[in-house]
């Protein structure tokens, strides 16, 4: 497994929309651990650029993350909806975008891997066919699926998956599951503990991991690697919006605002920090994916810009407060070594 | 603290409204752990009466957990939701119960442990005052206090408190903090890294914890011990109804029913087993504790002595697939075995 391959076991997460980076990805890579370029909302052309880029800036392995399409949703919700947030585009200084239905580019995305192989491939909002991870396989990739319960583990599992992202109810971003219902969530720590307990297939961990603490825990958990994305936002090799880092450190972690699950950015799930627009329409956001992502793009954008942080999408996994503004390789080193102290202690107090 | 004279650092939860008994409480302190007596909806002098029957059962030391008053609920919500679920209490036998707001004899039950003291008191559903505290402090009790946010703990910390029980979203019951909402609820990972990287006080970890390897993951995360209620549910000790501990086993973990935080029961968010009331009522239920409890009261009860599955809060944390019907001082015992196993397993591979 690439795992192997890695000398430490911290998995730098995809963060598709603007954070992830090459830059990003070689950093995590050459400090020892596995970084990945997101390819979700890019195009095949688009990928192939940032790919090339991470080739010439690391000669370490890396991975690359495809969004799987999904069914499309109610139309006359999504109108609904976009009747609703029209004032909020306007007041972030934009109009709404077309709530268009799409499939994120994936066959060519598919195709040009398949051509041109990298040495993990992870997915996210579904579960390939056996087919595509068989074709990906022979290619030469190793195949990761994004689970969040034990039963989407299961499928992936049959389906031919190398190792599952078990993805906690921690984690901030899209859930990446096929569930794409809140409830549904599962806490890390009894998601980890029931996907060990029923299947063999190797396991990396995410959500809320920010410490090395959670990473002794995780892999005491019996995960092969911890997945860390928040803790790569403020990184400055990092995409990510000012505005969107000031909101990381903006109050002492008593004072710091919550997190939510929302579909009211996207249409499908995701956690961010807590901001108008997300209280304002988290309960009337239809399930439609990409439709209202599309919707809200403009005004994302323009906040972003104007630094409007009400109006932006603001990721985050509930332990961002412990989250600092550091090189990524200092992260992946800095956390790793607390991780193995922590290991160290744990089991000269009690083993 | 009372853990130092403990040799396990697995404590077993109050399981108030039925499973907490002298006997489980008992059995997990021979074992080596803490047990706890579950005070929760008893009058003081039935607290008085299972405290002497504990104490004739083990000479070790054990906690009794007291629910802190909150303030009532909407009379007029209450009456709606009423009329909602008349037809469901009539379906399993039953009639509504009065929907009284009452403090559950707090007074009486604080006076009586002021008086007669045992070794740890712990709090549910709020932050009791400092002077509470410090009372009990003074007659010789140790005092815990369950948070569910790093804000609730800082403020029991302020208040006193001797020991902070985080208790995560997984986990099975009430949520025991002074937040009723779900949306605060913050995953075990993340929660005790948050506390334990702010506030020195000593932290216990619950919620979803079924396995050695998440007992060893508490402490790495700094946990002075983990606290475990669904594991103890199936328990010959425990007072858990018949068809509450069936659905505890009912299909294989990746078809088992899963959990959802829920008000429909109680007034009060609680994790319970998915099942037909839960479904049906938890969009509409008030927060009313502990008027909604009482409406329910004949309800729940008619259905457990009828074996009626679909009208009893079965209340579980997520890992609840994992747990199995074994004598509490097996469970204390085995755990603990294991987890010290995962850490030295861990450790000797990473640190």
């Amino acid at each position: 497994m690439i795992l192997d391959r890695c000398d430490i076991p911290i998995v730098g997460a995809p963060l598709a929309g603007g954070p992830s980076t090459p830059e990003l990805a070689a950093a995590v890579c050459d400090a020892g651990g596995l970084g990945f370029l997101a390819a979700g909302y890019l195009s095949a052309p688009e990928l192939e650029r940032r790919r090339r880029r991470t080739e010439q800036i690391t000669s370490r392995p890396f991975g690359v993350n495809l969004f799987c399409p999904g069914p499309a949703g109610d139309a006359s919700r999504v109108r609904e909806y976009a009747a609703v947030i029209e004032k909020d585009a306007h007041a972030a200084g934009a109009a709404l975008g077309a709530p268009r239905h799409d499939d994120d580019d994936w066959d060519a995305k598919v195709e040009y891997l398949l051509a041109h192989p990298v040495p993990v491939v992870s997915f996210t909002f579904g579960i390939p066919g056996p087919e595509v991870i068989g074709d990906l396989r022979a290619a030469g990739c190793e195949t990761w699926v994004t689970v969040t319960t034990l039963a989407e583990a299961r499928r992936a599992a049959e389906a031919g998956a190398d190792l599952l992202v078990a993805q906690g109810y921690e984690a901030g971003g899209h859930r990446g599951g096929v569930s794409d219902s809140a409830h549904d969530a599962v806490g890390l720590i009894a998601l980890l503990q029931l996907i060990t307990a029923r299947l063999p297939t190797p396991v990396a961990a995410c959500g809320g991991i920010a410490t090395g603490a959670a990473i002794a825990a995780v892999l005491c958990l019996g995960a092969r690697a911890a997945a860390l994305g928040t803790a790569f936002l403020d990184c400055p090799e990092a995409g990510t919006a000012a505005v969107h880092r000031a909101r990381l450190h903006a109050a002492p972690p008593e004072e710091a605002p919550p997190t939510r699950l929302t579909r009211a950015f996207s249409g499908r799930t995701a956690r961010g920090i807590e901001n108008g627009f997300l209280l304002a329409h988290s309960a009337g956001a239809p399930a439609a994916y990409p439709e209202v992502h599309h919707l809200t793009t403009p005004m994302r954008k323009a906040a972003r810009e104007a630094g409007l942080a009400d109006y932006v999408n603001l990721w985050a996994g509930q332990a961002y407060p412990l989250t600092g503004a550091r090189p990524a390789g200092d992260v992946v080193r800095e956390l790793w070594a607390q991780a193995r102290a922590v290991l160290g202690q744990s089991s000269a107090r009690h083993a």
